[in-house]
Order: C-alpha cells, then sequence, then structure tokens
C-alpha cells in the first residue's frame, strides 16, 4: 500500500478532534506532506494546518485527498461523495482509512477509471501474503507493545523512530494501522489482513536490511486483550524483534471498552511478550517503558516514571513530555 | 457457513491417500452423510466408499457434490470444471475446501446461478463477524490445543465429541476449518477470517448454551508456530474454554516444516496454553493429553503415554489406539 503526497486533508463536518484521528496524526507528525486541510461547511474544528479550499489545494500540488476523520461503525456518509468526485476530477487520489471501501462504490470505482486516479481504501490490504516462514532475516527490529490498545503504541513508534534518526542512525518507521499508513505512505493494516497471514504480512514489510538499521515497528493490540491479541502475537512473532518497547496509559484500571477485564502489570506485559518474541529472536529484550501520563500533572509524572524504572531497572519516559532519549540511550 | 448432505465425495485423479484429505475425514468421520465416492478417470485410491457414477449419486439423493482432494497450492485444475458443471446441472451444490473459489470463475457462477445451486467456498467465511467481547457465555466448553500444526487436533477433537455423546452427554462438534466443517455440516474456517475478527468469530461459533452442555472446539496452529499463533490465541480467547486438551505427534521434535523451530515440551505448552486461556476463563483446566503413537509399536506407545501420564499428572492416550476414556473421566 503506497501513498502519493502531498496530502489535501478533508475534516468533512467534523465537531470533535477526537473524530479527526488520520487528519490529527498526519498534520502532527507530518506537516510537510501536507498542504492544508479542507473543511466541510458544518465542520468546527482544526488540525492547525492551512485552511484551504479543494481548489486551493490543487493549486498547491495536493496529489492525495485524505478522508481524515472517523466515526464509530467506521461508515462514510454519501454526503462526502461530491467532494470525493470533485477531488478526483482534479487529479488527485482519495485516501479511506474507514472500514467501509470507497472502491464498494460503483459511482466512485467509474469516477476513479475516468480521471486516471486509485480509490485507496487502505484498512483493506490488496497484497496477497505468504505465510510467515519464522527464517531470521537481516537488520535489527524494535516493536511496540502495550498493556492495551489506544495506549500510545504509534505516538511512541514514532518518537523513537524520531530520536534514532536525529541520532543519525538508519532508521525506517513500519505502519501497521491506517494513520500510520498514512504518515509513512506505506504499510499494512495487519488487523486486516487475513488470519493464517498475520506474521507472513510482518516479515514482507520487515524485510533483509543493513545490520545496524533499525525498523521501528508500529504495535498493535494487546496480548491480553481479548479482541486482538491474534493481531499482536502475530506482529511480534514476524517482527522477530531484537527490543520492545512496552506502552502504558497511566490510570487505566481495565481493558478499553471490556470493563471486565483487568489490564496486567508492566510486570506481566514485559514477561509474557517476552516470552512470545523470544519464539522468533531469543535475544529480544526490553529497551525500555512509555507511559502515558496526561491524566496527572507534571510532578506526579515524573514520579510515577521513576517508580516503575525502579522497579524494572527499565528507563521509563512520557514520550510527550519527556521524549524517549533515555530509552534509545538504553538501546 | 452451511453445507446440504448427503454428500457425493469427488477424488478428481488422485493418486495418493495424502491428497484426500477431505475426502477421508468425511469417509472415516460421517459415512452415513456420504452416497458414495466419484473418481476421475485417472484416480487409483479409494476412501472405502462405494465408488459411484455421478449420474448414480444423483439418483442415490445426494444433495451436495464435495470436492475430496487436495494440493500444495489449493489451486483447482479446470479439468474440473466440466464435472462441476454437470454435478449442478444435476441439482447439487458444490463444497470447495480449497483457496482458489469457484465463485471466481464466471463460467461457473453462472451456471450456479442458471442451476438454482450454491458454490460454497468454505474456506473463505461469508459471514461478517463483530470483534470479540469476552464477555462470559453459559454452558461448557473444550478445546484441543497442540504442540504444532497436523499433530491430530481434529482427530482428538472429534473422537472426546464421540465419546461424549456415546455417555449420553450433551454436546456439538465446533468445527474451525474446511475437513471440519465438512464433518459438522457447518462452522468457521478461522484461519480465513480477518485477523480483527479471530475470537469475535469463535465466540459466535460457541454461544451460550444449557449449562451442561459441551461445546467440543476443532483447536487450530500452535501458540509456538511462528505464522500460526495468531490464529490459535485468538481461538483460546474466543473460546473461553472450561478444558483444554493438548495433542502432540510422537516422534516430532521440529515444527512441520519449519527445521529451525524445535517443538515446545508438553509441559511447556500446557503453561502457556493455560495461561492465555485463563485470560477469559480463570477457572480453565486440562483435560488431558492426545498423543499420536503412530510413529512407534503398540507396547511402547503404551509406555510413551505412561510416562506423559506420571509426569504431568493427567490421562494421556493415543486416540485410534486407546480412545479418549480416560480423558472424558478426568474431564
Amino acid at each position: 500500500m503506497q501513498l502519493t503526497p502531498p496530502y489535501a486533508v478533508y475534516l468533512g463536518n467534523a465537531t470533535d478532534i477526537l473524530g479527526l484521528k488520520m487528519a490529527a496524526s498526519i498534520a502532527y507528525w507530518r506537516p510537510e506532506l501536507c498542504v492544508g486541510e479542507i473543511k466541510g461547511p458544518d465542520c468546527t474544528v482544526s488540525t492547525g494546518l492551512q485552511s484551504l479550499s479543494l481548489e486551493e489545494a490543487a493549486k498547491a500540488g495536493a496529489k492525495t485527498f485524505v478522508l481524515g476523520f472517523n466515526n464509530a461503525g467506521g461508515h462514510i456518509d454519501p454526503e462526502h461523495f461530491a467532494i470525493i468526485q470533485e477531488a478526483m476530477a482534479l487529479g488527485m487520489n482519495i485516501v479511506n482509512g474507514l472500514h467501509d471501501k470507497l472502491s464498494d462504490q460503483a459511482e466512485l470505482s467509474n469516477a476513479a477509471a475516468q480521471y486516471h486516479v486509485a480509490l485507496q481504501d487502505i484498512r483493506h490490504p490488496t497484497t496477497r501474503y505468504r505465510t510467515g516462514n519464522g527464517a531470521k532475516r537481516t537488520g535489527k527490529r524494535l516493536l511496540t507493545v502495550g498493556t492495551d490498545c489506544s495506549v500510545g503504541k504509534m505516538y511512541s513508534t514514532l518518537a523513537l523512530h524520531k530520536e534514532l534518526e536525529a541520532r543519525g542512525k538508519p532508521a525506517t518507521f513500519r505502519a501497521t494501522g491506517q494513520c500510520g499508513i498514512l504518515i509513512a505512505g506505506e504499510g499494512v493494516a495487519v488487523d486486516c489482513v487475513v488470519a493464517d497471514f498475520i506474521s507472513g504480512a510482518i516479515e514482507a514489510l520487515t524485510p533483509d536490511n543493513d545490520p545496524a538499521h533499525w525498523d521501528v515497528i508500529e504495535g498493535q493490540g494487546s496480548l491480553f486483550q481479548p479482541a486482538f491479541a491474534g493481531v499482536t502475537i502475530g506482529l511480534i512473532h514476524g517482527a522477530q524483534p531484537d527490543a520492545i518497547v512496552v506502552c502504558h496509559a497511566l490510570g487505566r484500571t481495565h481493558v478499553r471498552g471490556l470493563s471486565d477485564y483487568a489490564l496486567p502489570s508492566i510486570t506481566e506485559t514485559i514477561d509474557v511478550n517476552l516470552l512470545h518474541a523470544r519464539r522468533t529472536n531469543p535475544n529480544c529484550r526490553v529497551a525500555g517503558i512509555c507511559l502515558n501520563t496526561s491524566a496527572v500533572d507534571e510532578q506526579t509524572a515524573l514520579e510515577v516514571c521513576q517508580a516503575y524504572s525502579d522497579e524494572t531497572g527499565l528507563p521509563c519516559v512520557d514520550p510527550v513530555r519527556h521524549g524517549v532519549g533515555p530509552i534509545i540511550d538504553h538501546l
């Protein structure tokens, strides 16, 4: 799945920044890939990108029109079809990270053929993967894992990649979800791959590389998450990580959306992830802990990070507040 | 995925019984569902079912024509299209457990529409599943797990189900692979479900039931198999098993097809499977061990089973040689 920047980022009629996961991610991590944002008539929020009309975005050179909003059902309201068609008429590909496929809509498919542009439904892999083979690959790999979903794995992965690059180390961010794919311009939505091919897809995503090169791989789900652990273990086996970084959101006590399921401790998370990671890379170790401390004040955040660090002997930081320098030092 | 017996079992031009996994499974476990087998002109083997022409099978009341052969690529040679079309003309549905889809072939799809019959590509789930929710369900569940793929999980599961029924216990065999689906007449090919929905599919397959009822669930893959562990952990989480039965093939030292990967010990297999099973069912315990001892003589088989039993404190049997009575006793 390869995308073509620069992007025109469409916000639809969003009235809440939490409904703009795709748009906010690309605006934060790769503003240089965006010509600006385009608001629907009822949109009341902004990502901070320059606000443009569709025609202005085209003039600024936008090659791809990105659906930047999300919603619970992953549904695309037909109210957006008109502007999608106009964007195609202006020569833009369309990127969609929602569950619903644009390519299932005959009128949009026909228009895409007419204008020689692509409808890129990035949650739906088009590659035919092979099953994993567990064969050792050259190069180094880091994978983020977590106590739960939505604890900051993508943010942490991107921060770790950025820090490696800042230190002049050869490194590539490897995206496994729709927001990450938009940021990287390529990747695989691993939760949408057929179950037989989860680890095979990750092996393909992170192929042989120079011995000193780091693939910094976006984790998904959690081994303790009753819905999504299959994705997680396949990611771990396929990644053959040399290092894992454990992510956790402070204050969360139960699995998101499943109040019957308590979160594992950091120590338990480390133990079980290492158990499985060492199946395909016996030398895997833990590089550190990334803590989302947004629920507490600055002083408490420092104290909690220090306490986790004392307990585990590992660097523990909030990537937003403290950066990830100590984890890269430890790597 | 619901099938309609009785079946006419087509062997193609098979010259080796190992190339007839689907046919041999249904002939062994549910001969009463089969009107007979149909051989291609170059077929040299038999499942033991009565050999019939297609017309004789139709007269005997066959409702479904089953492709009984398999091959490495999961490919369907167009040489079989003619007899498939004839079977449809005689009013039969077509069941295909190979990777290639019959429904991708326009001439077959058109013929199916013309004759009002179904092309059932049972490796390709058509149900739209929801993600798992881990909510506790009523009724009891047993799941087979293994040290590897192809160690006899389906055979063991069916033997356990048969023994429960023989004792008058309410029980249902729940199929998770193509051969099992053929035997049960329904089920889900869990390795072909989209990764996000693995455990959700198993929750749907094994819904609330009477408190005394056992769902006896066919396991897949292994937590130690670098290609397929995602399927396995999703199955475990979705099944919420009250009991697991560990399957192993004696003499196998490495993961099938992956010579770099040693098999785990039985003890390790028990520990890691229980760890994950107890995430969704804290009361899960091990009911016993099923050993495929076909590589050794009768006396050695008994000694090895006794040794495993002494080591683990669990009943250990070869389901083929000894039956699974002691495991059901222990349950």
